[in-house]
């Protein structure tokens, strides 16, 4: 069974391993995963960031971490969504966001937003989005870096 | 005569100024402003965000803030551009803008990124950037609130 739950100090270890351990994350996304991370458990009301824990048979299997895009109303961005490969291809991601779409629309959210990659190695990723029905709204050719594309996806939820 | 130049501490009360003067600015974003350009200030070696002063007949009339955008590699964001309205109409956002693009080159930028808004009080500023050649590279619709497109421009410059 697994359980999508706020994330806690004890898991912290565990999710940088997860990250660390991607081979779709370089070391400067390691180290601000970590550093988001560290805000959070420092300070969890200041609500910049939220990070969420998949936790299956005592395990962190996978972390989720999204927030309000500042300067936006009702905007929010979907910073990261990991699932430990070896765990994987057992809904747990699909879990993970669902988890994230409700509590974004408990805090009013209007809008989703998933920054991706278009290269290659990031084609899974596109794919999940896009089976879960989010849009491809738009690309930023190049804007990662020389044949790295932007790609935005979104989500709109019903107001009230 | 307008000069362009670093943003030094003695410029920081004119452009909080200047910031909360601009109709297009609300709240969030002048204490946004306020926060960034109190941060460059303090650590001016950080190199998250780079503030420059437009200065003329020994007045602020307007500031750039830009910086390296994280996890990419060798793109920029443009975080804001504003001329006092009483002083403008004598290309001192020219200047800024043409300064800002020197420093992203020889900070070997390839991309100069632009967010703007798609409401109708921004079509002037969405004119200013067409007018120095920025593509509309992409819209992510309702992005800031409802009704309020998000339109990003850019930039590519030559390589080495």
């Amino acid at each position: 069974m697994t359980e999508i739950r706020p994330t806690l100090p004890q898991d912290a270890a565990d999710i940088t391993r997860l990250a660390g351990a991607e081979r779709l994350f370089n070391a400067e996304e390691v180290a601000c995963v970590a550093e988001l991370l560290q805000d959070y458990l420092d300070k969890p009301d200041h609500n910049g960031y939220f990070f969420l824990t998949a936790e299956s048979d005592g395990r962190v299997v996978g972390f989720a971490c999204y927030g309000p895009t500042p300067l936006t109303h009702g905007t929010f961005d979907l910073y990261w969504i990991l699932v430990d490969r070896a765990a994987g291809r057992r809904g747990i991601g699909r879990a993970l966001m669902a988890r994230v779409e409700t509590e974004v629309r408990e805090r009013k959210g209007r809008l989703l937003v998933l920054d991706t990659s278009g290269r290659e190695d990031y084609a899974g990723t596109r794919g999940f989005y896009e089976s879960l029905g989010y849009e491809r709204t738009s690309v930023v050719p190049e804007f990662y870096g020389p044949g790295d594309d932007l790609v935005v996806y979104t989500r709109r939820f019903a107001e009230g």
